[in-house]
């Protein structure tokens, strides 16, 4: 027989009974049932129920038995009783009644335990790493993520994609983020960096010839910490391909991560009909440019229904050039309680507050009906009325107000076309953000989000998918500088005459894939010509020469015939955690490190020694 | 029509003529045949004969065609006359008539050609690395390797073992060469360092309850250069299991592996009887512990023929302790001319020669033939002679003769009893080395490959594979010290109490994967017991403390329930060039470094900005 087992501990079922077997794990419990005892046999397949009573061999080392020790047992099947069968298990239909038992792996008191549903502090789950993974939802994230990027792997392979490695000890390839450097001892005193991403080899692998790359790339940032990244090191698929146009890379990538999701879906829907959203429709519907359509609303400029109203606030703001106010429609939100609530959201969120409307039905007093009744008189008394014989109309009880101080300042009329625009009515709201696009829009995206949330609009089982295109190639900084916005390594739409214009007029061939509120995908049609880079380059305040130096080895292979080419990475990370609906991307890595991007576990980073700087030529500065 | 191509540059056939088409790639070549100018365009996919003749609104711009543009070209696909098919090309039944050129990525005058077989210097390769992968030969290496990575990810899946990730900013894991530092910004002063592969981690994914590991991994050294390494990075094939013995590590690997060179080794016989060899008998047999069995060549100790003989050298040697002689037998090889290559191969070596027999077939003179008959006549007076009616023998005129000074000093009676242990006959050799094994094992080893070689011995068309096991755990260094020879995390045979004898007999459960002469794959079934552990590190001089600080996460780990565990890990890079058929390892990777650990391309390493350095905290010191 072999050494540890003959059978996993899923394995086992009333086929097996009688059976002499032999099986290795972890105690993932012990309990004793008054001279019999039971241990949950665990290993990475399943788990077993062992037992044995005061006249087994293996009882007395069974008693002595601490949790996550790893034993090796030897046994025969039973069937259990038929009241004890537990069909949630695969084994749950026998039990294994132990004859011997040897400890393969002795367990010391567990600063965490493996059974149990315990919340610990992240700190103490990091440090004990090896000891959180053998929990249920842990293993099962790490799997998903296995499985997840295989089958990625897969599609990306069966689409007629290769997979090519690129180098990691490198030069710096700047995507926005610091470089993580590692000094050369064979070169004292220069330093290679680990690439951001590596973008600037999948072109080179285009303009070498390679039709259509991807990689399962590891990319690496030395940013500051943030609860939904990796601070050193995460994976993207990073994907390129020649000769084609912004749809070839959407027709090729759609089948790919629709297909992942409705693989790993667990039975949400996945949507199929992936609409083209331009970057500014998206910031004024959604506020966002990657977003959560699983919401319904969509935001729209009321700007007129303001311009000159006695709702002075907004009045005054649209004498501004570059102003706006926008409404966000909130169907079912028509209550004060549900306005308070989103005006102190806004609040929360920094701005004086959300302007509201909200419409709901009220009785008439006597005086209005008495009213109508009175213009209902006067009409009958024109000989026309009525000639077509309908029945006579009643007058209604009920009608329809606009409520808030919005409806008051401006007027019936004005409330009732804003009404009117948005679709809304009886027992609906409108929330409305005035000033400069850019100040709001961010804002008025989450309150979309929260509103959405907040009165159940959201359908949360299901993904959603768009691209965003039509990025602007340039933005202002907050120093009034003219910069790339996103890639500087984008086609501009129109090329060369498009640069010679207003730079913040200029959009790129660029796009984002965006589900349920994130952005998954990112990607452009690069520039693929010398001259229309420089230029490019140029308007961002970056001289040729600067080019040269950063992007010497991109640039110099563009003389020699390259080909149009464009491509998207996508994060895995963020792809495993909607698929684990996560929210913490530590839980869907196998070792991350902590949020001071300190590995516990290992104990990185450290202390270098005397000989390792001294073949390195660094001296390490004290504090200042 | 799409914006580039109709169809790839590999598609079109007979079936298509008559169509318009558009294809799109690179210009490999411009002929022009006297007013008729013809394009071989080539992509990834494949290459397509265009051609305009001066009625063509192509003419003017084809005339003006570098090598190497990218163009896009529309035309009309014709047969190409019997006489000029070329069924060597997938496209060559036809050839596409340009009605209309556009240049997509124009091209300089080139530093490096593509099409043609001139040798470049490797540095002009290097810095023109997506020039040179444009080249059929590199292109095909580099999907090659795409294609046995891919494989082999299958393989491993379809054989139950998960891919799992391991950081690669992290701590320090050493594997006997010298770490890459990773400056920490967050914590100045401290290091992150690259993995020099994902031991540690490995094996903590089996602590952690995963059972079968497997990583396509990226592995970081910062070693001296040498022509078949990566100076930084290299991929390895990285396993680990838990509950197995040996046995199950190699039943696990030999279907992948084998696979993997049945699938890709273009007909070459693969070898499905891979022995186990133990690390003395493939010392002592081959001189190496990676033999290329393709040599059916197998050395022998010859030393009992040598002691107390003629032939002082070996006699007095063998009266110091420790030493042997040994033979390599050289079927085939019995010539002065080719002992004298050999001795001066051996001279190359370093050695004051290599001593040999051989033996030659040589007609007896006159008097050794009268000598016979006189012996024949005096046999002939017995009257018991030749009781059994066989027909009288003939006397030969040939005779075996042993010739070289060795057979001179030790004698007749010796030569032959080596001659019949050796299994030699006329026309055969047999080469001596003798001294302590140590120190002639490894050329005698070279001797055996050189011999088999020359000879023609080696059958060059095949695979053939051993496993070498039962390595000892231990060895003296130069300055006498005992010390680990291979992994220190292997489990030695016979556990604690084979520590307690003398280190140098222990063998550990080891093993390398042998494969024409290279090691393919290396591994062990691993200590897992932290008492075990400390003690094999004890011998080799390494306190209980300095395991807990360089192994601290790992032996942590083994106290909270270790399964017993092992694996092995393969170079991907060699197993690509043996099906390559590469002796240099940058003719497998899409990127290499040059052989100073320079990006010739990229321009890395570089000087960092001060502003980097300020951010780490570091000072690059002056030369000495």
């Amino acid at each position: 027989m072999h050494a540890y087992r003959s059978h996993t501990c899923a394995d086992l079922t009333a086929a097996h009974a009688g059976e002499t077997v032999r099986l290795s794990g972890w105690v993932h419990r012990v309990r004793d049932h008054g001279g019999v005892l039971f241990v949950d046999l665990r290993d990475h397949y399943g788990m077993t129920q062992v037992l044995a009573d005061s006249d087994s061999p293996a009882f007395a080392a069974m008693e002595k038995l601490r949790a996550e020790t790893v034993i090796r047992i030897d046994g025969r099947v039973k069937l259990r009783d038929a009241a004890l069968v537990n069909p949630k298990l695969p084994t749950g239909e026998i039990e294994v009644y132990a004859t011997d038992l040897e400890i393969l792996g002795p367990a010391d008191e567990l600063p965490l335990p493996v059974f149990g549903d315990l919340d610990y502090p992240e700190e103490t789950r990091l440090a004990y790493r090896f000891l959180d993974l053998r929990r249920e939802s842990l293993h099962d994230n790490i799997m998903l993520r296995s499985k997840v990027v295989r089958s990625l792997r897969n599609r990306m392979w069966d689409t007629g994609f290769t997979e090519f490695q690129t180098p990691i000890i490198t030069a710096s390839s700047p995507e926005g983020a610091r470089d993580f450097l590692v000094p050369s001892r064979l070169h004292p005193g220069k330093f290679y960096a680990l690439p951001q991403a590596p973008q600037q080899f999948k072109q080179l692998i285009m303009v070498a010839g390679f039709d259509r790359y991807f990689q399962i790339a590891p990319c690496f940032r030395d940013e500051d910490p943030r609860a939904d990244r990796s601070p050193t090191d995460f994976y993207q698929l990073d994907v390129e391909m020649s000769f084609v146009e912004q749809e070839d890379v959407f027709a090729a990538i759609q089948p790919v991560i629709q297909g992942l999701f409705e693989e790993f879906g667990a039975g949400r829907r996945v949507d199929t009909d992936w609409p083209r959203i331009p970057f500014a429709e998206a910031m004024l519907k959604y506020g966002s440019d990657k977003p959560d359509l699983r919401n319904p609303i969509e935001m729209q400029v009321v700007s007129d229904h303001f311009r000159d109203s006695g709702f002075a606030i907004f009045a005054k703001l649209l004498e501004q050039e570059g102003t706006e106010v926008r409404a966000i429609p909130a169907p079912t939100g028509g209550s004060r309680k549900f306005a308070d609530r989103m005006n102190a959201f806004a609040q929360k969120e920094g701005l004086p507050g959300m302007g509201y409307i909200f419409w709901r039905k009220v009785e008439k007093s006597a005086d209005e009906i008495a009213e109508e009744e009175a213009e209902y008189a006067e009409m009958r008394k024109n000989p026309n009325f009525n000639i077509f014989g309908d029945s006579e109309p009643t007058i209604a009880r009920f009608k329809t107000e606009a409520a808030g101080p919005i409806a008051k300042n401006i007027g019936l009329e004005r409330t009732e076309a804003i009404r009117q625009q948005l679709g809304l009515g009886v027992g609906d709201a409108a929330f409305f953000l005035g000033g400069k696009p850019e100040a709001f829009e961010a804002v008025a995206g989450r309150a979309r989000n929260e509103i959405g949330r907040e009165l159940g609009l959201t359908d949360e089982n299901q993904f959603k998918f768009a691209w965003i295109v039509d990025f602007p190639m340039y933005e202002k900084t907050d120093e009034g500088k003219i910069d790339f916005s996103h890639n500087p390594f984008s086609m501009p739409q129109g090329g060369m005459a498009a640069l010679e214009g207003d730079p913040l007029a200029v959009r790129g061939y660029q796009y984002d894939l965006a589900c349920n509120g994130y952005e998954l995908v990112s990607g452009a049609i690069r520039n693929h010509k010398p001259e229309i880079m420089f230029k490019a380059f140029e308007l961002a305040g970056y001289p040729a020469s600067e080019v040269e130096k950063r992007f010497g080895g991109m640039v110099k292979a563009f003389r020699y015939g390259a080909p149009p080419h464009g491509g998207c990475a996508a994060g895995i990370d963020r792809i495993v955690m909607l698929l684990a609906d996560e929210v913490n991307i530590r839980e869907v890595i196998m070792f991350p490190m902590n949020q001071r991007a300190e590995d516990l576990m290992m104990g990185a980073p450290s202390e270098p020694t005397n000989e390792q700087l001294r073949e390195l030529r660094l001296r390490v500065l004290p504090k200042e």
